[in-house]
Order: structure tokens, then C-alpha cells, then sequence
């Protein structure tokens, strides 16, 4: 027991704040905390308390089994409470816009749907970054955050590219509409190939998560939904591969043509 | 140290053959070995004779400190060798001609030089079967093998996609070029865009490696160089990023003009 103990520690990830005073330490300097994973129905007012002060600065508040908090502690001192903080500022849709304006572009987004790896996010953050995309947004739930792992697989490019953490995609997504974007979602079924679709336009590209890919809502939210072609056995690309040639094909239909 | 040792058992790769016996016994049940890693200077006449039987096979002999062999083994009874056995078995490049011919398909190859990282390899294997790629080849020293992580990686891809493992990737270049496949190397400076090639013709596409890129005398061998375009402030796009979107365009090129 003793022995996981210790190899656990080695892999503490960064970013992770274990302890009541260090959350609160972290809070009252206003560092970004992405998700509050706290022992669930504990009474403790002082715990109450941290967590609801934790909310109004934008962190997620996950309850949790006591000894998911075990497993997941590196100091084996956590208090009950045990928070992620973003590797790096997050940006708003606004901002992105802004940005895609001040420079006489028309907006590229890249909308996560729910990704689960963080190389994955880091990859398509790093990728998003060298095709000149203007900002990648990610939802609060049931998403990896902008953590210590997703910032190293981006090669630097989070300090760099814009990322937004949204409460609800598919308010970003009426949202972006009403601005104008169109929303291209990636579904197999009843689409057209990617290479027909129109990408000039002011265009948010939705990329589905690893296991289900578009959740229905978004897909149905969609303005239109592309594939890109497949000519093997395997049916699909890892999520980072499909947005790197989404993203390309899109440089190559506003830069090349 | 104790503590140390069996927090690394948990970490043993799939694939890794520990000790003299079982290494003879995976050699003459024809199982496929990448790489032996031997105790460097040992006098031992049946260590030298289970080497050179390993190298007729095919593996590659690396001598290492016997320091570093402990540090490896998950039974800490590695007895001076410790060799990774390979995921699947590999092919050849002739059976990639042979295969494209049969489909009535200019052959589409992907040439990795000198990948370290096995997620990368795995990810490239997979996009490539996605893309309808008729091999991937990797040379046998200096790079990552066909191991466990590659396969998982690959997400089932390896089972598909045809992998050969090269001694020397620049006598392969010149086969292939003998062949009439033509060889796309990529480079940031002296090249056009990707847009602008014609990958219609045979062709091999030569990814560089994570750290270095192409090895100078692989890129003086290319045909012709290439680039992706790049708009954003990191210079580089990881490896099975940029493979990912070469090999779209090739698809758009030959499938949808």
C-alpha cells in the first residue's frame, strides 16, 4: 500500500491544488480553477463554503467519493478537496471575434465536442494555432480543461491561441450563428465531402469526442455536416488527425484558391 | 528502491521478453523481435551466441549498461538481455507495390524517418489506413518498432496496414525512386506549398522526425520538397499532424479533382 503510495506521487500532475488552504490560497490570488472535485456529502460548513466561493470564479464542482480523492491525491493531505487549474488563461468567443476582425479574416473557430484527452486538445490547440485559427472553445462539462498535460502536447501553442470555456455549447453555437458563423459539423452519414464544402465563409468547425463523436443537439445545431472520405477497414481518425485536415482544408480553400 | 522496483513492474510494455530463455524460446517459435538490449562487454559465450541467433532473425542488437537493463526490467531477473518483440508481423515494401498494382492504384507510401515517439508512428499507421495508404515504412535503427504501444495507438490499424521495417531507409529511397514512385520530402525553406505538387504520380512521402526533421542526406535524396503552410507563431506542426494532412491532399488530388 505504502509502495503505491509513493509511486503515486511522482505522478501528481501540475496544476493540481490539494487542500482546503490551498485552494483558498489559489482563489484569493486569482488563478483560474477549472474543476473543484470535493468529498461528497460531507457537512462541513468551512468545505461549504470554499466550494461556493470556488463557483462564483467559474470553476466546475464535481462531488466525489472520498476515495476517488484518495486515489487521485499526491499528498495523501487533501482535506476533501482537490482542484485542477488552468496551465494558461481562457479567452472568450468575443475576444475571438475581435481578433478574427482586427485582422480582416474571416473567423475560423475549432468547437470541441466533450473531448476526453488531453493530448488530443493540445494537439488540435497546437494544430489550430499553425493554421492561423483564431480561437479553439471547449465546454465546462464533461470536457478536459486547459490543464498542465493538454498545454505540453501543444508544443507552447496555449500561450499563443485563444481558448474559450463555454457553459453551454449550443448557446455558443446559436450564439455564433447569429454573428454569422457557420457551423460545420463531421458526421458520416448524409454529408457532403469536405472538399465540396464552402470554408471561406466565417466557419466553426465541430469536432465530436473520442468514443461518440457529435452529440445529437450539436449535430442538429449544425449548419451543415461534412465527412471526410475514408478508404480503409478502420471506420474512424483520431480526433486530432480529423481536425488537422479539416483545418488544412480550409487553408487550402481560403489561401490557395 | 524497493518501493521504486515494483511501481515499474506495473509499468512493463506488452511485447517485452525478459531473459535468456525466453528470448530463445520466442526466437524459435518465429515470433518477430524489433530489438535486443544486451549487457554491453559481457564475456558470456551464451549471451553471444543468443545475440547472433537474434540478429539472423532480423533484431537489432543494442548493447547497453547493465545498469540501464535494470532499469527496463519488470521481473528483475533480465539475466543481461532484454529484447521487445513486435506488434504485428511486418511486411515489405515489394508486398506494397505488389499491393497497390493489384488495386490498380499509383502506390501512396508513408517513409518515417527516425520517429521516437510511438503514439506518433501508431497515429500515423492509423490515418494512413484511413487515407487508403498502401504501406508505411520505418527504418530498423534509430526509430520506434511496430511495438505494443503502436498497435494500441494505431487503433487497430496495424492489423490492416501493410509496415516494413528498413535497414537503410536512403537504399529504400533509391529502390522506390527505380521503381518509378517519386519522393516528397518536407522542408520549411527552398520548397512550394503542398497545394502546388502533384501527387497524383507514385508516391512516397517522407515525415521527418519530432525533434530534427529529415536527416540531411534523406532530404538531398527527395525528388522534390514541400511544405505546409504555416500562419501562426510555433514554427512546426507535430509529426503525425502534418502526415495526416499530406495525406489528405493526396487523397483530394487523386479522389475529388
Amino acid at each position: 500500500m505504502n509502495q503505491e503510495r509513493n509511486a503515486r506521487a511522482f505522478d501528481a500532475p501540475a496544476g493540481q491544488i490539494e487542500g482546503r488552504n490551498a485552494l483558498a490560497e489559489a482563489l484569493k490570488s486569482g488563478r483560474t480553477v477549472d474543476k473543484v472535485f470535493i468529498a461528497a456529502g460531507d457537512p462541513d460548513r468551512a468545505l461549504q463554503r470554499l466550494a461556493t466561493q470556488a463557483k462564483e470564479a467559474g470553476a466546475v464542482i464535481v462531488p466525489v467519493d472520498r476515495r476517488a480523492l484518495d486515489a487521485m491525491s499526491a499528498t495523501h493531505a487533501h482535506q476533501g478537496v482537490i482542484a485542477q487549474a488552468a496551465a494558461h488563461e481562457y479567452s472568450s468567443v468575443e475576444d475571438m471575434l475581435s481578433f478574427a476582425a482586427s485582422r480582416g479574416e474571416p473567423p475560423l473557430l475549432v468547437l470541441c465536442d466533450e473531448l476526453s484527452d488531453p493530448h488530443n486538445l493540445g494537439a488540435i490547440v497546437r494544430t489550430a494555432e499553425c493554421a492561423g485559427a483564431h480561437g479553439v472553445i471547449i465546454p465546462k462539462r464533461r470536457s478536459v480543461s486547459l490543464n498542465a498535460t493538454v498545454a505540453k502536447a501543444s508544443a507552447g501553442a496555449v500561450e499563443y491561441m485563444r481558448v474559450a470555456r463555454v457553459g453551454n455549447l449550443n448557446q455558443t453555437i446559436a450564439e455564433l450563428k447569429r454573428r454569422g458563423v457557420w457551423i460545420f459539423g463531421t458526421a458520416a452519414e448524409d454529408s457532403q465531402p469536405m472538399y465540396r464544402a464552402d470554408f471561406t465563409v466565417p466557419a466553426a468547425i465541430v469536432i465530436g469526442s473520442e468514443g461518440a463523436g457529435l452529440s445529437p443537439l450539436v449535430r442538429k445545431n449544425c449548419d451543415m455536416t461534412v465527412h471526410i472520405p475514408m478508404y480503409g477497414q478502420i471506420s474512424s481518425l483520431n480526433a486530432s488527425a480529423a481536425a488537422a485536415i479539416l483545418l488544412y482544408e480550409v487553408v487550402r480553400q481560403r489561401k490557395m484558391a
